[in-house]
């Protein structure tokens, strides 16, 4: 099968952001304890799909910038996104990450715990040292990137303050300002604007946040969707299920939850509830059946798929026309890509 | 009784890195969700006696640096050192801090695993943002913050994997090996660097490393001493016997553990392996015991006293010629204090 063009460009800008990656975290890593580094390493070496790295690229070569100084700064942010998957398996206990054994599963969770710490100041230094950025726009990748990772934290926050309270509590709307907080402001939002600042086009910052939090709620909505509809076959890379074990509050739970009968509802309620420890395997594959019986997985999907096509038209109307060719028909792609995953 | 020069010095500088730190602090928190904030002022609110700031100021001041930058960077150290000490008591499970609940007992592991990773950003961000460091020494101070980072994660590594091995294979010059990392880079040498770059005293650095290791070895001896030797009082704010219940490998217990005959060693053994879970009480009071009875604890207190020593000897001779008045004496004044808590 002919690749496509957008294949062909991720692909080499792929290969390009793991090369800085390796580089620095080698350089950084000389003389590291053997097993440090590996735990360091770990993730990298999985590789994974980069979006974010890909993403980065599209909007600084779209918009005119630097594109070996973008590829090493969305190397940096691809460092700093696998001290956030180290992070979030230690929280959410994953077993699994990129098809294999997560972190704290290898390295046990002190060890993991300590090496992310290390791994996230390498990344920030990564922006400094290796970005060849001048001051002025070092400034603003670094504070951009801070904000990210505030908002980031923040969302993060919430959800797990609304795992304290019943399912009936959550709402819809306490959903989406998570889903802009904790995955829009780093995955897109932030990424997109890094693109958009190193081609010192700042002034497209409000398209992009418009664009960036349709396209960042449609990507939680189709994360929480495979995470409860994959069938175990390892596509996913990881734990299936994981988020009905970690009473993780989606949409996906909450809908469910309002369409379900009373002695459902009771039962999903206690599965989500905290106070008697993790539910067991019954349980976890009991919510997934009503997620899909409830109609509830279907539902999410159209709004992941409507959410898509409200970025679409946000990025047609007021980011395409500043693009340059062809990075605005690959970006088109992309949220195609990015869609087809919910299909 | 009237206050030493250094207790009024070191009121002064404490109140004025507390402000400093407040100041970030509520500026960042602005709009925070309350607990969130809670969370991330909570080991500010219980102050704590500074030491890092109080040194980083006499090395500033005595070496000619501006008072009002290094409280700035003193301030930004000592949000980072609220950080470690919480990540510490999330590795630890340790239950106290400051005499009060720790972190992750108030908040729960993630919750405070979330805050902690935001309280980083903020530190970091700090000596961007406030601390008025044109953009040179802001990159000097950066990477040393940095590099003092880095060190104290390898050493904490080591002692980790240092666990996982019999208590009989560790040595004397594992453990000074990982102090040295693990502490002195960051609470001593990395924090008189600070001092000494805020003057451009670089030159400075070499006899700074020699005074460092030796103040920080004995800084975390006599803080494993203290740990074994307590009362339960609280007047530590810390859990007594909390590195035994870790299995923490300290001289202490390597002492304890030579000298000990082979019933005691191999309970000891067995207290230290991480195979059967935390130890019981009655096995942490027989351990603590034991560093008694085998002199083990005198020993190390003795080592402590001989470390200050060598730090003492090797300030005076090629560091406190440097320094103005009446700075190179309240040092002293320092380093006798920190020794005073050994006696």
């Amino acid at each position: 099968m002919k690749k496509t063009d957008l294949q062909a460009y991720s692909e080499s800008v792929r290969s390009e952001v793991f090369r800085h990656m390796s580089l620095w975290l080698e350089e950084k890593t000389r003389g590291t304890p053997p097993r440090l580094k590996s735990c360091l390493l770990e993730y990298h070496r999985r590789k994974g799909k980069k979006l974010r790295a890909v993403f980065l690229r599209l909007f600084s070569d779209g918009l005119g910038g630097d594109a070996a100084k973008a590829s090493r700064v969305a190397a940096a942010c691809e460092i700093l996104e696998n001290w956030g998957l180290g992070r979030d398996d230690l929280a959410d206990h994953a077993l699994l990450r990129r098809g294999k054994p997560s972190l704290p599963v290898i390295y046990g969770e002190e060890m993991a715990m300590n090496s992310l710490d290390l791994l996230q100041t390498y990344a920030a230094e990564m922006f400094y040292s290796y970005c060849c950025l001048s001051p002025k726009e070092y400034g603003k990748v670094f504070l951009q990137v801070c904000d990210s990772v505030r908002k980031s934290m923040t969302g993060q926050h919430l959800e797990l303050e609304a795992r304290e309270r019943p399912l009936s509590e959550f709402s819809e709307k306490k959903y989406f300002r998570i889903a802009a907080l904790k995955t829009a402001s780093y995955t897109t939002v932030g990424t997109a604007r890094l693109g958009a600042l190193l081609s010192a086009r700042e002034d497209l910052f409000v398209s992009i946040d418009r664009f960036g939090l349709h396209l960042g709620a449609a990507f939680q909505l189709i994360d929480d969707v495979l995470d409860a509809e994959q069938d175990g076959s390892g596509a996913f890379g990881k734990s299936v299920g994981n988020d009905i074990k970690e009473g993780k509050r989606t949409l996906l739970a909450f809908k469910a939850f309002k369409r379900a009968g009373p002695a459902e509802r009771k039962r999903l309620e206690r599965i989500y509830s905290r106070g008697e420890g993790k539910p067991s395997r019954a349980d976890v594959a009991w919510a997934r059946s009503l997620f899909f019986s409830t109609g509830a997985l279907d539902d999410c999907r159209k709004k992941a798929l409507s959410l898509s096509e409200l970025a679409v038209s946000e990025f047609t109307r007021s980011l395409y026309p500043e693009m340059r060719n062809p990075y605005g028909g690959l970006l088109l792609d992309f949220i195609a890509m990015l869609k087809a995953r919910a299909a």
